[in-house]
């Protein structure tokens, strides 16, 4: 595996219901990322709509693609022609009736190097993930590096993870993914405010949802990426959703490396796998995880 | 279980190795804790003498006592005193050969609840823990509640949990913990800038340390109360440490209630239950944790 220096970049995009648009918006800012020199892109959560699951109809369903499909085929000439590694995360139809959130990872040459299924599904007010998404679950008849679940991916660019959403409030997640050894763990995103809630929360909830994410490159020594979009979206009888970006890097140390606001961007920064060796030795958690006695946190509560 | 408002108070002071003056100042810190509404009051690490780990050193052995011993009657007789609950870590000689860095809870008529024992155990320069301290143990033949390691502890004022300085870095040991019901997370601890890299990385350091304590926070919807040490301490043929102070308090989201800087301190801040409550019905991160597919965080390393 390469020990040189890559560029990662993430996309911050407003999403509307034209779907040419949207993939001309994206294929427009991966270019810039890659100019700028991005090794490794990665779009925001379900890119290629609207965040659909602001409300439960069954007619959204026909907003899934298989992979690969078309947006997926469209990406992976992209990519190629770029000499890019490409994280596409899409709402995917695998069989009727199971319907995944996920995000194909395609290497520099436009090879489908796998899925990543979102592993913890939320379910809150103009959130309905639980009623499109099955979970990504694990096949423990499978050999190890093709149970599914939490993944890596052995990338032109090093070894990478990608986690979405709601997985980036889980340690557990974070934690099982760097053990594999990803090098950089992207969190494509699609989280918002409640129009109500924005002026008393947004600040705080902004402030969690990058804390949460800065502790998982401290606690394992690696590289974070997210990419959040942005944009007010409306819903028939509801506030909507204001999207608030914020797409962020930050370093093992947990230091944001370049950081969005809530406009439309492209940020791109470097990996330094050398500068995961020193933090690692520096602050050497993983030499003293107690792995004989965190045996229950297999379970739902203990109290 | 009492759903009252509760004050808890950290303290944060120099220490000198007189011994008679260490207990002085605490004790007048905790009486000032207790007079402004503190119900828990919670000592920095290894609070009753310098931080003696700074060399390995066998006559430094002589530092610790029994639990009890007399600084834990000393703080029996105080807590009692006042009706307050008190955390108290001490370097705790438990047999010839087996030390501890543990901290004693004392309910508020004075009852030593249990003794937490650190479970991560460091080892890097000035920081020698490793030759002080056996690490503390699960004993899985012993009933739930009574195993040690992980746990809580039933106090006047609520369920909370204990975990020492290095455990703040080890997202498992907080969920645990939280998992168990702990409202509180306490965290005594004794970190410092090494001199020479204090311009440098001084700012970062301190920066990394409240985040990852945020994050264990936001993650389980508990409250975080971080006791850290001040004023530099002098060890012969180094530079000696300069520990950072910046103890704080947060809620369950992980905003900021009180923190100190690099002076001594007594912080006092209120835990309301029902906070607790509404955020994790607000972020019902519990609800979705993926039990099923944790297994493999029982491993040192998977890559």
């Amino acid at each position: 595996m390469t020990h040189e220096r890559f560029g990662i970049g993430l996309i911050q995009l407003p999403v509307a219901a034209d779907k040419e648009a949207t993939l001309a918006s994206h294929e427009s800012a991966i270019r810039e990322a890659a100019g700028r020199g991005a090794g490794i892109v990665c779009l925001q959560e379900l890119f290629a709509s609207p965040y659909f699951c602001k409300a439960s109809d069954v007619e959204r369903f026909n907003l899934a693609e298989p992979i690969p499909g078309p947006t997926i085929e469209h990406m992976q000439r992209l990519g190629k022609e770029l000499g890019i590694v490409l994280i596409v995360p899409i709402f995917e139809r695998r069989a009727a009736g199971v319907y995944h959130n996920s995000a194909a990872v395609l290497d520099a040459d436009g090879t489908i190097l796998g899925v990543y299924r979102k592993m913890h599904i939320p379910d809150d007010p103009l959130y309905y993930e639980k009623y499109y998404f099955a979970p990504g679950e694990i096949d423990q008849e499978s050999e190890p590096g093709e149970r599914g679940g939490f993944q890596t991916f052995d990338t032109k660019f090093g070894r990478i993870g990608v986690l979405i959403c709601w997985d980036q409030w889980y340690p557990e997640a974070a934690r099982i993914t760097s053990l594999l050894g990803a090098r950089v763990l992207f969190y494509p995103t699609a989280i918002g405010w409640h129009p109500v809630e924005k002026e008393v929360w947004g600040a705080a909830q902004v402030d969690a949802w990058r804390t949460i994410q800065r502790s998982h490159a401290i606690a394992n020594g690696v590289y974070v990426a997210a990419a959040n979009r942005v944009g007010f979206e409306a819903e028939p009888g509801t506030g909507g959703l204001e999207f608030f970006g914020h797409s962020f890097i930050c370093d093992p140390f947990g230091e944001v490396l370049t950081e969005a606001g809530t406009d439309p961007a492209v940020l791109v920064a470097e990996c330094d796998p050398a500068h995961i060796e020193d933090t690692r030795r520096n602050w050497p958690f993983l030499r003293d995880r107690r792995i004989d006695a965190y045996g229950s946190i297999l379970s739902r509560y203990l109290g």
